[in-house]
């Protein structure tokens, strides 16, 4: 694992990597305690501002740190990542810190505390923008603030969860831009 | 293109489907009259009830019909239909009928009065659970009420939409189930 070499992305642009539907590792940070969690139930809401929207269970660990932190990075693993994310996804925050434990590299965000994983593909800050969902949905929505994103590969081999332990891992990109109307691109 | 063979799916094992991000065609129907449109910013809300939210354009012509009729189905296309997926999302139904213009068989749901798309690998039928946060985000939360699937391939090629005309196709699926806990699965 390296960590990746990234560069600034606009934020109207998140939606090329989050739209596809990726699993992602979301870390959170609160009163001196970090977490980090997988989820993939979660979709984009707007471009500008960027929203972004995600479940996020209450009987995750990170869901009190999310929650009275406000904020949180949104965190593109690839394949390469595939046995952390198993990982990740199978242990508690309660009982190991994830980051040792995975070996996976926390790097300082620079709008939130919340921190970046440095082997991640991309990584997207978000404040929280609108509480009055988790009540009733454990619905977060979110504003994307900050947005860091490998140099390259151009496509990443996303993960994307299945469910009963199976992940589809991102294929081919085909393009038909040209038969697009502007607007619709 | 062919009318796939389907069966009845378990509503609670929605998410294997649609929680890895597909673009999805959405069908509706109104007061006689009918439309297809893509979608790519969704998401699952829960298991049981099968709870599934998605952002609707305003914009689109099919907006309207979705909001007033209530109902919806959420059809999955797979890479075979892709020159129909980038057709139907760079025409309005204003304009024209999608299922003729676009080759595609409109078969009776169950539950709702909007149509399936016969060629697609999986059909949702959607009532609509929470129209609250329409005004706001244009967000519809939907209960899923039936479930169509193919009965083959068992990983069907999803198209994935990233932006500016690409689609990523689904690619390989692994499978870490004997590293999960089974709460976790």
């Amino acid at each position: 694992m390296r960590i990746t070499p990234k560069a600034d992305y606009p934020l109207v642009e998140t939606r090329r990597i989050l739209e596809p539907g990726p699993v992602v590792l979301v870390t959170s940070a609160h009163l001196g305690e970090r977490n980090i969690m997988t989820m993939g139930w979660h979709m984009m809401l707007g471009f500008s501002p960027a929203l972004f929207a995600c479940y996020i269970w209450p009987g995750n660990h990170s869901h009190e740190l999310i929650k009275r932190s406000g904020e949180c990075v949104v965190n593109v693993p690839t394949k390469a990542l595939l046995e952390q994310v198993v990982g990740i996804g199978n242990s508690s925050g309660s009982e190991i810190d994830k980051f040792s434990a995975f070996g996976l590299t926390a790097q300082s965000a620079e709008k939130v505390a919340a921190p970046l994983i440095g082997e991640c593909h991309a990584n997207f800050e978000c404040r929280l923008a609108d509480a009055s969902q988790i009540a009733r949905y454990d619905l977060f929505i979110w504003e994307i603030v900050k947005a860091h994103v490998a140099i390259e590969p151009a496509c990443p081999e996303t993960l994307h969860y299945m469910g009963q332990g199976d992940f589809m891992v991102a294929g081919k990109v085909v393009t038909r831009r040209r038969r697009f109307k502007p607007q619709n691109l």
